[in-house]
C-alpha cells in the first residue's frame, strides 16, 4: 500500500521552501563557475594549523571531555572568553548571559521557537537576512518591513510599524546581509528608545561587525541600549538579545556562535536547545576556545580585515570601470556583501540564468525582500574569491548587463 | 523601565521543561557522587587516538571542506558508509535516504517540526525516551502511550490507539532507553503489519541497536517493514523513519547521527534543516568518516560490547546480592540501561534525595511516563562507571532501599 507520508506533514512544511541561495550555491558548486553568491568566508584566512594543533592539544589533555557530552549552555572557558571580549566592546556581561549555539541560525531558530506564536509579526528592515526568515517562517512568522537608506533602517518609520504590533524588532546593524549597510549611532540610539517606548524587545544580529575596514567602531545596539537604561555591572537585563559567530572570526565549519541576553531569556534558551539538539558539539567548543584564547582572535582579525578589503576595493573599482552608470550599489565599509539596484524593469532572478551562461553567479535580490519587491537587486559577495576572479565576475555580470539594458 | 521578556514568549515554551535528567546530571557533576543517572558511554570506549589521527589528517588534506559551510543533507562520504553499513544489516538504501543530524535529538526535533502540528498525538511505549517526549513537546504534541511488557510494547494494544488517530508511532526496538526491553521479532511484524494497514507511520529510534551483548540481533522495524512491502532495490520508500546515531559508537561530544527515510521525506527533513542550524559540522563528519572508515566500526563495537556487558554483569550481580526481594528489574540483553521496579507506594523521586545523600544517583522512571504513573520505578545506567564503582552504588542503593522498605 502507498505510505501517507505525504498526507502527515504539519502546517508549518508549507512555509519551508528550501533556501534559494542554497539552491544556487549547489549550482555554482561547478568550478568553471565564479561565484559571487554565497555567502562563505576566504578559506586562505581559515587557521588551519592553529585548529591542527587545537584538536591535538583538547584531545591530548581532555579526551574525556572532548568526546563526551556537554552541558546546554556551553563550555565554561568560552562563554568566559566571550564575556571577556564583549566587556571590551562596550557590552559588560558574565556567562550566565551567554548561551553557545550551533551556529547563528540556530539561535535564530530558538528565538522563534520562544517567541514566535503563528501570525505574530516581526519587524524587519527590507532586504534582510534570508536565514532569520527561514527559521521563523517555521513558526508561522509574518512581517511588517521597514525601509532602509544608506544609514540603515529608516527609524522614523519604525514608530507607525510599532503601533501595528510585533513580538520583536530584528536588526543586522553592521555592514548587512544582504545591504552592506551600516546603522547609524543616531539611529541605533532611535531604534532603543523606540523599542523601550513601545516594550517591544530587538534582536541584533552582528556577525561581521569585528570584520570593519574602515570608518569607526559603533556600539553595538545591546550597548546602546544597556547606557540608554543605565546599567551598572555585568549582569546584561536589557531589551536586546545579541547574536554573535565564530563562522566569520575563525571558520563555519565547526558551526559554534552565541547569543547574549538577560539571564532568565538565556534559561529559557537553554530548555529551548534541550530539545532542539542537546548540546553543541563540546570538541568544537573546546578546540574553537584553544584557538580563540590569548587575544589570537585580534591578530586574526586582522588579517581578515586585509584580506575582505582588498576583495572589496577590487569589486567596486572593477564595477566603477565595468557596469553600466544606470547601475547603482552600496559600499559598504566592512563585512561581506554588497547591493546592487539594477534599472526598475530588470528581473534578477530572470537574468541570473544569463549570469550562469556567462559562467558567474549572484542571489537575486528578491529572496531577501520578505514584502515581495527587490526584483531589480542582487546580492554580490566579496569574501569568497581573489581579486581576479573578483574582476574577471564584475567584467562578466557588467557585459550581461550592458547587453540587457542597451541592446535590448 | 522594565522589559517586557517575560510577556513575550510563545505557547509552546510552557511545555518546556528543563530536562530532569539533564538536571541532575548537574548535581551529580559533584565526583564524591556515583552516578547511575546519566545516559553516557563509558570515556574508556571513546578511540581518541583515531580522532586525534583524523582530525589532523582531515585538516591537512582538505581544510577548505572541513572549516568551511557544508551541504545540510550531509558529507556524502559518510552517507556512502552509513548505506554500505545499513545494506549489511538489511536495510537497503542509497545516500538520498540518508540525512545527517546533529545528534538524534536533532532528528527528533525535526520530526516534531515536520509533522507535529499542536494537539496532533503519537503513540508511543511508555515509558519511552525523555528527549522525544521534550521535543515534541515543544510541537504541543499530545500521547497516546501503550505499554510494555518483557518483549517489548504490547502490540494487541496498539490497534485500539491506532484507532483513536495517531499522526505517527514512536518505537525504541532495541535496549529501550529507560527500559532495557528489545521489541521481539514477532511484535515488531505485528507493528509493522498494523501501522500499514491504519496508514499510520513509524519512527524506529536506533541508537544502541549494535550494543547487544547476547542473544540474536534483530533486523530494524525499517527492515521488517521493507521486507512485508516486497520492496527490492535500494532506494526504500516504506512507512518508516529509522534513527540512529555515532554518539554511542564512538563518542557523543562530536554530535553526529543519522536519519534513514523515504527519499521525499528526507528533502523536508532536509528543508527544515536549513532554518535548524543550516548544516552539521564538516569537520565533525569528516573526522567520524575517517575513524569508521574501513569497518573500524564493526572492531571498535567488539570493545563496548565487552566493556558494557561487564558493567551490566555487575550491576545484576550486586543487585541480585544486595537489593530487597520486593525490587525487580529487568535484564536487557544489550544497551546502557536497566529499570527498576519498587514496591507500589514508594516514590523514586522523593527517594532520590536520599540516594543523593548516600552520595548515589539514579533517575526517577516517572519522568519517562508522558501518562503520569511509573512514581516506583527508577533507571539504571550501567555504562558510565566501572564494575567496582557500579557495585558500589548499588550497595549504596539497596541500603537506601531496605531502610525504606523494612523500617519504615
Amino acid at each position: 500500500m502507498e505510505t501517507p507520508w505525504e498526507y502527515r506533514y504539519a502546517y508549518r512544511t508549507q512555509a519551508m521552501k528550501s533556501s534559494a541561495i542554497r539552491e544556487i550555491l549547489k549550482l555554482t558548486q561547478q568550478p568553471e563557475i565564479i561565484s559571487l553568491a554565497g555567502g562563505l568566508p576566504a578559506p586562505k584566512v581559515f587557521p588551519v594549523k592553529e585548529f591542527q594543533e587545537a584538536a591535538y592539544k583538547v584531545l591530548e589533555e581532555n579526551p574525556e571531555r572532548a568526546l563526551q557530552y556537554g552541558t546546554t549552555e556551553g563550555y565554561l572557558p568560552l562563554r568566559e572568553m566571550i564575556a571577556e571580549r564583549s566587556a571590551r566592546f562596550g557590552l559588560n556581561v558574565n556567562p550566565a548571559n551567554i548561551s553557545i549555539t550551533s551556529g547563528s541560525q540556530q539561535a535564530l531558530d530558538l528565538i522563534g521557537r520562544l517567541f514566535v506564536n503563528r501570525g505574530d509579526r516581526i519587524i524587519v528592515e527590507t532586504p534582510s537576512y534570508l536565514g532569520a526568515l527561514q527559521a521563523w517562517d517555521a513558526y508561522g512568522a509574518e512581517y511588517i518591513p521597514i525601509p532602509m537608506d544608506e544609514e540603515g533602517m529608516i527609524t522614523s518609520e519604525l514608530e507607525k510599524a510599532l503601533r501595528k504590533g510585533a513580538k520583536f524588532i530584528y536588526v543586522l546593524p553592521n555592514f548587512q546581509n544582504p545591504s552592506g549597510v551600516t546603522l547609524s549611532l543616531k539611529r541605533r540610539q532611535e531604534l532603543v528608545k523606540l523599542a523601550d517606548q513601545y516594550g517591544t524587545p530587538i534582536i541584533e544580529d552582528d556577525p561581521y561587525g569585528q570584520i570593519r575596514f574602515e570608518g569607526e567602531h559603533l556600539p553595538p545596539v545591546a550597548v546602546v541600549d544597556s547606557q540608554f537604561r543605565g546599567e551598572t555591572g555585568n549582569n546584561y537585563d536589557g531589551n536586546v538579545i545579541y547574536l554573535s559567530t565564530f563562522s566569520k572570526l575563525l571558520a563555519p565549519g565547526l558551526r559554534i556562535a552565541w547569543a547574549i541576553g538577560p539571564e532568565s531569556v538565556m534559561r529559557r534558551m537553554v530548555q529551548a536547545k534541550q530539545g532542539a539538539d542537546l548540546h553543541t558539539s563540546s570538541f568544537n567548543q573546546m578546540a574553537v576556545y584553544e584557538v580563540g584564547k590569548n587575544n589570537f582572535l585580534d591578530k586574526h582579525v586582522e588579517i581578515i580585515r586585509a584580506t575582505y578589503k582588498e576583495r572589496r576595493d577590487a569589486m567596486l573599482e572593477a564595477m566603477d570601470e565595468l557596469f553600466p552608470p544606470e547601475v547603482k550599489w552600496t559600499h559598504p565599509e566592512g563585512g561581506m556583501f554588497l547591493f546592487v539596484t539594477l534599472p526598475k524593469g530588470l528581473d534578477a532572478a530572470v537574468l541570473l540564468e544569463k549570469a550562469v551562461k556567462k559562467s558567474v553567479a549572484y542571489v537575486p535580490g528578491g529572496v531577501f525582500h520578505p514584502d515581495g519587491g527587490g526584483e531589480n537587486t542582487m546580492r554580490l559577495n566579496f569574501s569568497f574569491s581573489d581579486p581576479d576572479t573578483i574582476r574577471e565576475g564584475i567584467a562578466r555580470l557588467g557585459q550581461m548587463l550592458k547587453e540587457e539594458i542597451y541592446v535590448k
